[in-house]
């Protein structure tokens, strides 16, 4: 620990429509010093999601900009190296808000402070950036809290092949729900979904009709939309909801989540005429709530209910590269970077 | 009642953007005959919704369209002259589904049979088209059921001075609601809404910064909006929502319900970061509870909490010329025809 070197990727402007390596510049610091009530964390994964996109414009959607100069911000998990906090020791494992450098310092005041980890676990460490982490939770609370799916639903899913997509149709199907259809695109990953991920059911918005799929597969209506994606797939299931469906908006994978003014569902009016729900999620809502999600998935896990698909990729040089495949096309389930490993 | 002239409004062409006169055709004829299990049922009053220009369009919205040739569908209240059901008696006031025209068959089966109205009551008849009627029912559901209005509440209203947005400041205050805020067009109508309609504060959109009144007004957000406008006004409100605010689409006067294809809220990702939950109303989903509304409409009236408003325009031939003032421009609460007296 004598010197390291801490790596780091900032932000050298901000992108224009899709994300290229010319928006990132590499840097390297001397690790800094944590202050009172601080704590210095080694940055052990990366989790790549779509919402850092967002992070990058200059208002930064629901969370403050990330400054050009400024290392981008992730979701991470890290190893606790110093500590002038009472709530953390050296040697911590911790998840949560961290940058992509190696290391970072953490202060357990904000909104979302880090969360140790439990010591012993039979969880692979990854898994709390995913079916355990942001995703994960997400699709925990959309299904049972705010869709409130259960018996007697069928539900459409929209990037069902996402983090947390590929756990959507097993939450659902763990709580009652009759059918499960996921949209993703291309035969393979369509084929992955109900192979792999609980589906019954999958289109191919590559190559399909969503609507005539939706109304072939769903004559009665589609009781609950698990929206990843807005643009016109949101439009296209406003007309094959059930009298008083609910969607569930968690994401607009279609808009890039760039500066370009979001299209709006044209057709909103069925939510009247309907008498449809729609609601939102994010996590930060049920921040009280953290636990209950991670030990309900984590039984559903060890039950055989959820099947988790993660991609880990190592070396801290290829984060710049990952965060665009996220919109262009990368392998089913949680994407993480391993960056070092724990000591 | 020997050889009565049945006068009628037919529609002559589908409309083009705004309703002209042009697009209704004069004709008489003969009353027709009931059939078995059907009434005759003379036209006293018609009610005007904006939702009657939907009906014109080829696809009709929620219901059928009224068919080229075929008289206007309406709200309206008539009076039994002949039937055939044992459901209903010559000399029955009725209230429902009518037509532009002195005579109607009305059959007791369709999903909205015409409702029998108390023989004796001490509310005008007109209010059963009114603040008991269509407007009024859902204004009570919308802020009593969907938007679940109480203590803490702070409401904002559009389309404050039409025949449902002039009960709701009422509703919410009689739920509980700490304040109501109404927006209107022009000086005159935003002051008619805080004098008469018991709203706390007016926006008046023609003059005002809609955006920059509520910063100023409601500097914690909206905690539910009743929204009968849509357009730019719904993607104003959803930048002011407070976190886990709720909305009500209760319709979209904005579009003038033409064939344009509807301009979607394009801010709706703020459903997703403030966790908004957003809900549609129509009040065929509330038929079994129709008379719960009507009887805590009466006791709030009966109580002075709510200030009925309503223009009764005298003479089948204005029909035509009432119907686009709805967009155009009228006098608050609501617009009657009155075409007959009853016997």
């Amino acid at each position: 620990m004598t010197n390291p070197v801490n790596r780091q990727w900032l932000l050298a402007r901000r992108p224009v429509g899709s994300i290229v390596p010319e928006d990132f510049s590499y840097s390297e610091s001397t690790p800094p010093e944590p202050g009172e009530n601080e704590v210095l964390v080694r940055s052990l994964y990366f989790g790549f999601d779509a919402s850092q996109r967002i992070w990058l414009t200059d208002h930064g959607g629901y969370l403050p900009a990330v400054g050009v100069g400024d290392p981008i911000r992730t979701m991470g998990i890290g190893q606790v190296v110093a500590s002038r906090h009472p709530g953390y020791a050296e040697g911590d494992l911790v998840e949560g808000f961290l940058t992509w450098q190696d290391y970072n310092i953490a202060r357990a005041d904000g909104p979302m402070p880090l969360r140790v980890l439990p010591r012993s676990d039979d969880m692979p460490m990854t898994w709390h950036l995913g079916v355990l982490g942001v995703g994960g939770l997400t699709a925990y609370f959309g299904v049972t809290d705010v869709l409130k799916v259960g018996p007697g639903d069928t539900v459409v899913v929209s990037a069902a092949t996402g983090a947390t997509g590929s756990l959507v149709a097993g939450i659902c199907k763990a709580m009652g729900a009759d059918r499960v259809i996921g949209i993703a695109g291309g035969a393979q990953k369509c084929r992955w979904i109900v192979e792999h991920a609980g589906y019954d059911e999958a289109i191919d918005y590559q190559s399909e009709d969503i609507g005539a799929r939706l109304a072939e597969l769903c004559p009665e209506g589609v009781s609950a939309y698990f929206d990843n994606v807005g643009g016109d797939m949101l439009d296209t299931l406003l007309l094959h909801m059930a009298p008083r469906g609910r969607i569930l908006i968690c994401g607009a994978m279609s808009s890039g989540y760039t500066d370009v003014q979001l299209q709006g569902p044209r057709n909103y009016m069925f939510i009247c005429v309907k008498m449809l729900s729609v609601q939102g999620i994010l996590l930060t809502f049920y921040r009280d709530r953290l636990q209950e999600g991670v030990e309900q998935m984590g039984r559903w896990i060890a039950e055989g209910k959820l099947n988790v698909a993660e991609s880990v990729v190592e070396g801290f040089e290829h984060a710049p590269s990952l965060l665009p495949t996220l919109f262009t096309g990368k392998s089913p389930g949680k994407l993480v970077l391993k960056v070092a490993d724990p000591v």
